[in-house]
């Protein structure tokens, strides 16, 4: 739910399943106020969550944001789901930040991950 | 799987459950040849699956992308999976295009959707 990528960048990695994938598809409108603020103090909120696993966002310019969030299992999501301060800004964001969104929660049934292959270190030998 | 947006942007809409999303989360390298043109391809083909039910894409400029695909069924997935242009695809992107990806396929349990109502249209009224 962050708009700032941290370094170095790289996609939350495959967790054994069962998990849950909450995956939250935006478009947001022109009034911004607070938005950045809250949404940093949602990202503190979560993290805090026994049972949350990780969180990815991505924003392209002027379009579409999706944030996943990743949960252990049902009971981590329904505190996140029910959570007083999360709420209050669901009302905020319907009242003046999203355009229109999307809420699919879901229970990853596989996942699996690739890495690149550090290169070689032949540079600092050669 | 596109990097164009496509006008106006909105999310895919909230189906009835249970249907799958396919969250394909990633990190690209520098060596992008031939990228765009095999995506297209790939949205092409994913399109033509009976089942396949919608696909929204974020991309974060030097950051990450996530593509989330929505699926009636295992058996569209199944399809999907295991299309020989797909596969070859993505064969293509371990070696050339991807620094680092996740796949998480779930089975969406519950899912909503909000879309701001209409600015009332006094403007051509007054």
């Amino acid at each position: 739910m962050s708009d700032d990528s941290e370094v170095p960048v790289t996609p939350v990695k495959a967790f054994e399943p069962p998990y849950y994938a909450a995956v939250f598809t935006t478009v947001r409108t022109q009034d911004q106020s607070d938005y950045r603020e809250t949404n940093a103090r949602m990202e503190e909120l979560v993290k805090a969550i026994p049972g949350f696993l990780g969180m990815d966002h991505a924003q392209t310019p002027g379009g579409l944001g999706i944030t996943v969030g990743y949960f252990r299992d049902a009971d981590a999501l329904t505190e996140w789901r029910t959570d007083v301060e999360h709420r209050a800004a669901q009302k905020r964001g319907q009242a003046e930040w999203y355009q229109s969104y999307t809420l699919h929660v879901a229970k990853v049934e596989r996942s699996h991950g690739f890495v690149r292959a550090q290169a070689t270190q032949s540079a600092t030998a050669g």
